[in-house]
């Protein structure tokens, strides 16, 4: 088996990844196609080396910083899994009772807990145009702590979903994807990892879903749509009115189809969306108004304006309540047989609310596939991290092999 | 002293335990007797190796999750203790947001938090008929789970106190029991391990006793009943009317009795029980036509309802305020030197509270005993979780104690 | 650069630590200067440690206990880096629903959850009277504990502030001045520790300085003036009428200044210390009488005194609004380039309030010194623990060096 790491090793050696080091990974569309694939390269060997008991703790002792600014439990759990396999011990900063309002104190409270830290994972989805900002202020503090030598390292900043892009979650799914369209024949194998040039010419819906719940961030449609366009996949977008993305993202998503070849189109249902599409991604966000709406709200502390804003919200998306993903419209898709994909947990009509976004009988079929498409994030998570925390990863991941020391002794 | 280890692990050699391999721990009547000793022997092994300063981590890396549904200090601190002791980084789920209401949610739930998870502690005792039941959703959830590859191990779970039995405190009490009657002159050396035999023909009175609170579980004595009723002990249950436990549990003790000789009885007074025990077990627990309403009340939300319900129940708890354990009943009590037990935190008449379960003079004589009683727990876990993540712990154990790496380096 | 560390060491080894081992870490003035100065070298050893990517992991694995009975981020980051960088695992005692109001229960709690515990953190500063008297029956428990067998280890103890003292912080602030002042070109670069002789003479001004806030702790001025007066500096304390220390602690710092040369005044006015100091270390706190006021109402829960003393406080503390850390008054300090310290947070007028403690220019100006300041902290609570913990300090981290496991591996 350790032929097959040590293959995927060699792959990855031929990679230009320097641009990773000691760097943030905030966005997708700011990282090469080298250092996307890198990341996918490496989330399979460290998953790799773990089924095959060699452990990849590459730090005897350090810190990792996880700031949640909004409830989490799958991604909490992948950040803690992540730094865990690599030796990291999770310390949370819980900033209830902390002011974190102006750039002075971001920039203090930044170096403050960093003194020993080698990563800081962020959460912040709440704010339109605030949690990618807040995290490149952190970044920025932390750099210029390192540099004047405040920091003995430069502690790398992972984002685990903003207000723009929610890439672990995303990186996950495309790695899903490779795995499940790479010719692999069971879930699961990332040693038979695929070529991304499979996805070619593939077709996904990202396409909005009912939901009896309000306020959900547009992170994953947005790097889905970001992402997806880059590997030359015809990537359809699907909401009803009102509910459009930032123009910015969609404008990457643009450039990245005639880039990469592909496609990028809107349109107006979510049974356009799915007309042979070989994989569909119905999920609910909430109107790009509402939340900018919101925003407001909530830093005036404008409690009454939030509840009435989520009552007219809710009264809005009941307007769409048939954009669900049926059986029927399964049956449009590519052979009747696209992928089925959900970031989790959704919305499951007569399970967890009456009318949601798909079908029980749908996510059944697919729960086990969803459930792989989970199970990448802590090794997405912990390449991240291994690629920005050493200057010679393949060296680095080669040693780990080679020294194949059990990780269950 | 490696000899004293090296004779337990010998010991270890005789008994059955693959039953163990990959399987939960959550009642003590589900595991064979071998599994309870072993489990018993493996505790002592693992004190003995951190006493003789012998690192116990057989996990390089890897995570133990814990669920904590209701308040606990000294469980969390003990699970947090044994995960420690193995290499394991504990990740706490904190399910305040979360909605883990119908099978499908505890499913995913269980399998989203397992992807690097080995153990999953739970403590869900708060609603009748209720935590157990959950374990068991948990435990076939992530079984499947693993049998579907979705998960690369199959966490286990250590059952932290259910609604039924709390296997944790009660394999720590019969330690100490075990040790105490065992024949070793000092509490608190488990080199020494007396047979389970040293208990056969023993008296101990599990007894109701006043408390001036309410809602506490039933799952302590119950424990008690359907574990020491194994060793051929005399075993005496006594409470007042409309206190008593669950009938299955009693069933359990009852039948317990013909197979290993002693007897299970029930009398109605704290002093008959007393009556020449060598140990007694005076604890409070609300009646369990209470716990049923509380359980409904709770599920419905009646905060008025639990108000009322607690007022009646205090009321009714204050009839049998002279269940005390005291010094007069402690008199009567084989050559009036039985052995005082608490599982902790006790209420102490004129220190905790005006009238309580013990008389402070009592309490106080018996205070060094029940920290030895209490000192049991973190091995007792360790020694659940490395039984059921080894299949060869008998080598496991042996390797360890020849590597000899230091813990204290 | 190990030559460096290894003269450390030697030095090191001329000191007298003995007193320190399985002994608490809770006043400064309860340690003998070799003590003092062994804490700064070991901390320096450390810090040169990771700085040369040699691991300083002493433990495989042992769990640290954190209590705090008040927010902190800093010294909570700065306790887990500790713990992380000796090897050990930090668990937190959340006492929201726990009853720790006697003595008794200290003991008990302490005890329950010391039984794989080799460190208990705690920080207590919200009650005068209290918090000290809380950490001593804390370390009386956990030294029965051991006494009597039922703890395998000395847990002890490390003063993460309280009422009297905050000794992580000043002694942080010492090592900061040591390393200024003591001729080392470039700030944090420990290996070129300065000798202690370097601060004699100096003028340190502990100066009150105005907060829009209340409630702030005695205790970094009192740990300041309790300090500093050892190594024969000239300590100038300055507050408004009515915002005394603790008289005890006064005497303490009048009674070293005449053993260890320098002095120790009071004066009632900013300026007045400010003239020609080296350092000043302008910091609001709040007034003895309210502070003792204020630990009686919350200790009666009474929130209406309490919502009222907080308004007259802040009057109060408007009447000495120009208690200001301005550049005029820096001008007046040696050469005008006096040492600015804060403890942080600071209140910097226009920054973090309209007015508060100190200049934004002048925070600005001293800004990464501060961090430096802070920076410390992290490596003193190891020196304290790892002093405490190990009998022969001097063996074990020369066979740190020694055997040079990479940190960073």
């Amino acid at each position: 088996m350790s032929n097959n790491i040590l293959q995927s090793i060699k792959s990855l050696s031929k990679l230009k990844t320097e641009g990773m080091y000691l760097n943030d990974f905030l966005l997708t569309w700011d990282k090469g196609d080298d250092e996307i694939e890198a990341t996918f390269l490496t989330a399979c060997i460290l998953q790799s080396m773990r089924q095959n008991n060699i452990s990849s703790r590459v730090f005897d002792s350090g810190l990792a910083v996880s700031i949640f600014r909004d409830q989490s439990t799958r991604t909490r759990f992948s950040f803690a899994s992540a730094c865990n396999l690599l030796g990291l011990a999770v310390q949370d900063l819980d900033e209830e009772k902390s002011q974190i309002a102006h750039g002075e104190t971001v920039r203090e409270t930044a170096n403050m807990i960093s003194f020993l830290a080698e990563i800081i994972g962020i959460r912040d989805d709440m704010y339109l145009g605030a949690g990618h900002t807040y995290m490149k202020e952190v970044a920025q503090a932390v750099e210029q702590g390192y540099q004047e030598g405040v920091l003995p390292q430069r502690p790398t900043l992972v984002n685990l979903q903003c207000d723009i892009d929610h890439p672990t979650q995303t990186m996950s799914d495309a790695l899903h994807l490779v795995t499940h369209f790479g010719g692999s024949s069971k879930h699961g194998n990332p040693g038979k990892l695929g070529d991304v040039e499979h996805l070619k010419g593939k077709k996904i819906a990202m396409s909005w879903a009912y939901s009896p719940s309000y306020g959900k961030p547009l992170s994953v449609p947005q790097g889905v749509i970001g992402l997806m366009t880059r590997f030359g996949m015809e990537v359809v977008l699907a909401h009803p009115p009102g509910y459009n993305l930032m123009s910015e993202v969609e404008e990457i998503a643009a450039a990245n189809s005639r880039t990469y070849g592909g496609s990028y189109t809107r349109v107006e249902s979510m049974s356009e969306a799915f007309e042979d599409a070989d994989i569909v991604y119905p999920k609910s966000w909430a109107p790009y108004a509402v939340m900018e709406e919101r925003t407001r709200l909530l830093q005036e502390g404008d409690l009454e304006g939030l509840k009435s804003l989520e009552q007219r919200c809710l009264e809005n998306n009941k307007k769409f309540i048939d954009w669900e993903c049926t059986e029927d419209l399964m049956k449009t898709t590519r052979d009747g047989k696209a992928l089925y994909m959900h970031c989790l947990p959704a919305d499951i009509s007569g399970v967890s609310c009456e009318r949601g976004e798909v079908q029980a009988s749908v996510f059944e079929r697919y729960r086990v596939p969803q459930y792989f498409q989970a199970g990448y994030k802590p090794y997405i998570i912990a390449a991240m991290m291994l690629l920005s925390k050493f200057k010679e990863p393949v060296a680095k991941l080669a040693e780990l092999v080679d020294r194949a020391q059990p990780r269950v002794r």
